[in-house]
């Protein structure tokens, strides 16, 4: 029996490998890979691909004990133990298991593993038959899938600043924050950035929207310039864990509770319904 | 001792779950998730989180055999059984476990994980300290993380239209391919897209370049557009496991081979030199 794959210091072949629920890349897609073809116990530009591999680890941060020499004797190693003749070596670094929290700490063990599975290079005269479509890879904020890279990478850069949460920008104008959606509040009316790709459709942002009909407050859904955030009368961020808080401070602006806040009033109407929903 | 945590029909501690490798969220961040809070055996806004995930799910296209009451059923059981009080409730369904191959079959059986963590909603008087970063949610292309979904979309389309590959284009320039890159030559220059942030810096692209001053052949890094890409007398597609191939058609238009074709001469050589240094 051949072992064809390796995770974190054990050898065993792929479908005998099982990996913790908490591997960031089952949640977030938080990790690197790199992957090449060999044969005859070779790997085809490999130090071209671990030195990739190692410059995108750096472009994440994500910390890895292994230095790239160490790196290439592991893989040849698990090449040699596959006794594949011809294979495609897949090895992937994600950054850590333990609990669903996007911020991150730098010290955690990150988990390494490498698959090699069989491979055949296509006939000379192969060639392939192609399709346009329009590169979409940029347009799917609207969707909740777990590659959450971006969002994660923020969080850490807001918790390194001492601040809790990212507000995103594009071309100028506020779209989101990287795991909730912000509102502005200016003479008494909230404007928020109207659903398209490039915000997630919050169920905390629709059920603001529910409270702002049944209480009476105007509102606008309408993009809104960093400009405008900066001079807004309050700032509220909503999310499916916050519900709605009121930012008092970006990126150095204060902003001083105000008498009478809507936003507070809006906040505390959502949390009632939350506690006593959940009674 | 709790249950916190259910994975493919089974009831857990979220430590003592392990899933497959091959679990799609593992390699491709391929799946969706949802997430809400509640307490007391409630969980708040569920009609709508579960509404938001089965239409999720039909975005991606991804399978999933239970109907909104069977899941919401179980996501009641899953926190009843946890004993907590007052939870996070995280969910997510991955394509399901098998071999690393971007596009999919249908009729796979998917991965539902289910987790429910202890939570405290925050101080009624709880402010978020922001920043402003600008999105760069959208310009990841040129790093090999494992948020591939977009290209696992893509590749799909791909099979479903009997072709290889997909060509992505971006306000009318080609980028690269759904996971390779692609080249032009015309009256025997190679145009390739130069490297920044709208595609992978592959291997295989800067060894083909290599190719090239080696043997003598003109190139240009600069972007082309899509009719450039259409009126070239030749379309070259790299990669770590193609390493070069001509292209036979692009959306109906068929490329005949040319006479004394340089596509094909550099393909070789490229193959020529991975025999030889694989041996």
């Amino acid at each position: 029996m051949s072992f064809n794959a390796y995770y974190n210091g054990e050898f065993k072949s792929i479908e005998d490998i099982h990996i913790p629920l908490t591997d960031r890349a089952v949640f977030f897609g938080d990790g690197i890979y790199d992957a090449a073809i060999g044969r005859n116990g070779k790997i085809f530009m490999l130090d071209e691909h671990i030195e990739r591999f190692f410059s995108n680890l750096n472009y994440i941060g994500l910390p890895f004990s292994y230095s790239p020499v160490q790196l290439k004797k592991l893989l040849l190693e698990t090449v040699r133990l596959s006794d594949e003749k011809s294979y495609f070596v897949y090895f992937q670094l994600s950054r850590y298991s333990k609990n669903r929290v996007h911020a991150f700490p730098e010290s955690e063990k990150s988990n390494l593993l490498i698959t090699v599975t069989p491979f055949t290079l296509a006939d000379e005269d192969k060639k392939v038959k192609l399709i346009i479509d329009e590169d979409r890879r940029h347009a799917l904020c609207n969707i909740k899938t777990i590659n959450l890279l971006p969002a994660v990478l923020a969080s850490h850069r807001a918790d390194l600043c001492g601040a809790d949460e990212t507000i995103f920008t594009k071309n100028g104008i506020v779209t989101e924050c990287s795991h909730s959606n912000v509102h502005i509040i200016k003479n008494s009316v909230l404007f928020t950035h109207p659903l398209d790709s490039s915000i997630l459709p919050g169920i905390s942002r629709m059920h603001l929207l529910s409270l702002c009909r049944k209480l009476g407050v105007n509102y606008i859904e309408r993009p809104f310039s960093v400009k405008e955030l900066i001079e807004a009368d309050e700032v509220l961020v909503t999310s499916s864990s916050k519900l709605a808080v009121l930012a008092s401070e970006i990126e150095g602006k204060i902003f001083d509770e105000k008498k009478d806040s809507l936003g507070k009033m809006l906040a505390k109407a959502m949390r009632e319904e939350y506690l006593a929903l959940t009674l």
